[in-house]
């Protein structure tokens, strides 16, 4: 049902939730996903309430940056993500950015509730940083960071919209309990920022246990 | 030999079996899986002693709300688990559950030896809490009972007698030493449950490490 | 080129080898396996120095019981492992043994390194014990012994002579740094005992961590 | 593309990558991998910038050993690994190299990270540690040197100048919070050494933590 031009980004969109899904950080039905289209105004998301480990082709619809269902997308439980607002924030304020990811692993949901009163996560010295985009070395410090967790969008938007500052200083964010947002040019890029923060969470994780 | 109308919950049975398999959630010949099946008072159950690494669509039978084998399935070493006593207690006290399901971690064998003098598990503000059917926000408290392992599987229930008083405030209860069991009206809610408190023991688990 | 009688044996052990690699239970070119074969006198064993990730049915050799290879599977680079002087005798001592299977797990290698001192790890009130043959509860204790490690055969085998008396009453031993040896009337057994372990190994290892 | 006598070489190499991959030791596009081409002076090798988890033949690239790529594998946005001096350097020094291996495990990582004041890690009494080339048996000590990370080569090559002396005694090193450098006479034999390193990283993280 994609508009040929879209059909990549879509493919390639699916490959990455499945690779989440195996990595276990998409637990029931968490997480959301998408990434814009060829056609200005719009982008290709995830549906709500999908199993990730059986997502499938048809499970991606398209909306417009309002978030309202594009034809012939339309149709009865067919509904985007209940976060769909947080992704159309994202494009709507970056032009440059072409995929938004969302994420819900384990050390995500622990790591961020235990640095909640600090409001971010620090990296630092770990060669592992050049793979944000921008980072050309390990001698750098990367911020990550968090939120409160809150049923209403609008409230995690607003708590972001300090970072949101142009020129964007960051690669993402943590909601506390809830886990990670990222972003990126296309779904290559957005995609191997949630490997990297992932690897960071699970360093932090390991070091903090010495 | 399923009934066509049974065939789609036994596929979907049998797919999360394997699925909790790969998980490492069901090791040696552990754990046991049900589905409500279209006859009023026949349920679809996994057969005993098989190694859920190689389960197969045969290896799912029909018995009654006694536990009896139905025919055709009857055969030589063709039995139900032992635990059947407790999925067809379940289902008749409960009209609204469609599959119950039971899995052996473990962190579910672990967590429940650590709390089970408390007698419960308890997880509050996780964003993951919303995959347990009926919550809303990550701004509550779920309670998940653990009651004392037995081989009878009477006492077992009898444990339970208590927390199994409709309306139904639970989504499952933990065996202290053996594991999680969880329900939902059908295969993939309950699916999801199994999910959400092996994410919750997960969280639980890297948590208390601090 | 095996005999027919033993192909099922011999796949049913291929798949077992294949599932503990994909565990991570045999890193680089460690453990080795073996079944009796329907020939009186005679074993299928895995041959020595293959990676177990690439492991396949032609990687599976005959022997007698004195270890040595029997035509058609003698040739250039094919030798039994070094070990299989511990399966043979285990076949010698034990009509009843029908699969020998050696896993080398980091918590097989770290828990025998840790409990050297002790001689055996102990295992009690976990429901998983009822998966390791004739236990029928998860209200007993089960003992498993470790004996130091060495790279003469004969050393361990003697390390083991007083826990190898009949009746038998264990169900395997670790060598500290070095792993599990199991065993089992068939491979299903063997199998189901290697897992009920290592469930049991990483139990010990979170409980422990408290 | 590649010359008949070095096909075997690179699916080797390539089954390598994709095994590496799924055991999470090559997040984001980390990671670079080599092996000597059958023609002297020429060498097989990962190009830059790959989802490893993407990885495919047409992925493998050919320099000579000044790490300039050869014709016809030139071409736009084709250039090997930043790292591939380090490749080409271990090549021309040990004539019987012939495979050079680089991973990024989280253990890896942190494991340098916490050693490295010391310069380096130390493994003793671990049978796995005849995994390693020469090593006959699990009684002795391997020392795996851990050098300082660098954006700049040559510094990291020339931290490692005085470890790199004939006879090697060392089978790899590594950068601190960066990863593993490992190598062997084939493709297999340096798989095998990177499975054991990370094999003994996970038991020394699991040691420490008692």
């Amino acid at each position: 049902m994609f508009d040929p031009r879209d059909l990549p980004s879509a493919n390639e969109l699916l490959e990455a939730i499945q690779y989440f899904s195996q990595q276990g950080w998409s637990p029931a039905t968490s997480t959301n996903y998408s990434a814009r289209s060829a056609t200005p105004g719009h982008i290709i998301i995830s549906r709500s309430g999908v199993d990730k480990a059986r997502f499938q082709l048809s499970d991606l619809i398209m909306t417009n940056l309002e978030g309202e269902v594009l034809p012939p997308f339309q149709g009865p439980g067919i509904k985007p993500s209940a976060e769909t607002e947080i992704h159309t924030h994202l494009y709507r304020l970056f032009p440059q950015i072409g995929c938004v990811l969302h994420t819900h692993s384990v050390l995500g949901t622990t790591l961020s509730l235990e640095h909640a009163a600090e409001g971010q996560l620090r990296f630092a010295g770990y060669e592992i940083l050049k793979g944000l985009e921008g980072n050309a070395t390990h001698d750098m410090e990367e911020r990550l960071p968090i939120v409160a967790n809150s049923q209403s969008m609008p409230d995690i938007i607003a708590a972001m919209e300090s970072y949101l500052r142009l020129p964007l200083q960051i690669h993402g964010f943590l909601i506390a309990g809830h886990g990670l947002y990222t972003w990126g040019r296309d779904v290559a890029s957005a995609k191997r920022h949630i490997e990297t923060f992932e690897f960071l969470f699970e360093c932090t994780q390991v070091m903090r246990r010495r």
